[in-house]
């Protein structure tokens, strides 16, 4: 049978593609992370669920592609299904399930969901970084903080924090700021798609001793970013043609 | 009165955010490039639209700006209103516009759907370039390739070609081969989310010697990217906690 790994954005409708809403729709049992479960629940409260916590992907997985066999399973994944998420996983795992056919259905990821929030910041070339050293190394990630800033790309940070890496963000920023002013344009965006949004504007300085929470997108500018009216705009160079 | 810059995906319903289906509807005028305002017509028959050529990006920002003092419009970019999209030059240039009220609506760009279509290329920290020096210098498209490449990032290459630019995609390839193994798994998307859609799986060698065109998205993977079942996937760590 099937399993779709499904990116169905934010959390409400409106962030869905309709791609994302018809392959759930197809689905007999939708499978995802406990707190994300909850949000599809609600769009759709007649269907089948299971959800595991934090920390627990390969099991929740394996769990999908097994159930997968006998009917049509839709992993869920915030944002997009590979940015971050369990396509690449699932892949991973399929080799055992020769006769389960995958299929990622792409959604709109934190970068742009928040990008659009703040205004405009990823209008050119940018980069987009995991804080988490959970999977990958921690000078892994100082290597790309530090291509990044070095060829002043817009760069967007992911997992900004949490209980264990309370002081990843101003890490990084200290990194950055080898590279880049203390006045360049950074943005953070709380809970995009869900209640609370909002998104704050402001220096990379200021960046430094912000302090963000594992539901926080950060941006930073590349040299030439601005504020225009209040809001993160990354100019392309049309205006000047 | 308000102006929506509105990403809407490869060019089907199914590739549109309900957000962008909505924010079409409530408007009363459609500005686009014209390959693009001609894709719109087919899903909103009954709406008024107004497209200009390439390289009128400004004309046409500032036509949607004008006809936003009065009525809700539309300006509708394919993929994400913010990569190589018109957000940031509809920001640029509303200072003239006080009364126009701006938002952003983000969409699924090339680098998401395109992935996608090809497994799960973009599962960890990935870049994001476009190869058009028409707005920008290719020694800074070049530095950026290297960082890139040096870093281990995957890497998005946008408008790998273009009649005056044949040569550019061949140009990257062999600067990435300076830091990047020959076998190192790419992938090239055409005509993401319209008739013809195709991806195909490819070395690093092989793509140096591809014939990409203006509606081809390249792929280039880290050094873990592998190929899974024919699909190109990046895995993340998680199989093995």
């Amino acid at each position: 049978m099937k399993l779709y790994i499904v990116g169905f954005g934010g959390g409400s409708r409106d962030g869905m593609t309709f791609a994302a809403e018809k392959a759930i729709q197809k689905s007999d049992l939708i499978v995802g992370y406990t707190v994300y479960a909850e949000l599809m629940k609600k769009l759709f409260p007649d269907k089948e669920f299971y959800s595991t916590e934090m920390r627990r992907e390969k099991e929740r997985v394996l769990y999908a592609l097994r159930k997968a066999e006998n009917k049509t399973v839709a992993l869920v994944c915030s944002g997009d299904a590979e940015v971050y998420g369990m396509a690449g996983l699932a892949y991973e795992l399929s080799w055992e399930f020769p006769t389960v056919e995958l299929e990622t259905v792409a959604g709109v990821t934190a970068a742009l969901s928040g990008g659009a929030l703040l205004g405009a910041p990823l209008t050119h070339d940018f980069a987009v970084i995991s804080l988490s050293d959970l999977l990958t190394p921690f000078d892994k990630i100082e290597n790309r903080l530090r291509a990044a800033a070095m060829a002043d790309f817009t760069i967007v940070l992911y997992n900004p924090s949490s209980k264990k890496r309370a002081d990843h963000l101003k890490k990084a920023c200290g990194i950055l700021l080898e590279y880049r002013s203390p006045d360049t344009v950074c943005g953070a965006v709380r809970n995009i798609g869900r209640e609370g949004e909002n998104g704050t504007v402001m220096t990379l300085a200021e960046l430094r001793d912000y302090s963000a929470d594992m539901f926080t997108t950060i941006f930073v500018g590349n040299s030439e970013t601005k504020i225009i009216r209040g809001k993160m705009v990354t100019p392309r160079g049309y205006k000047d043609v």
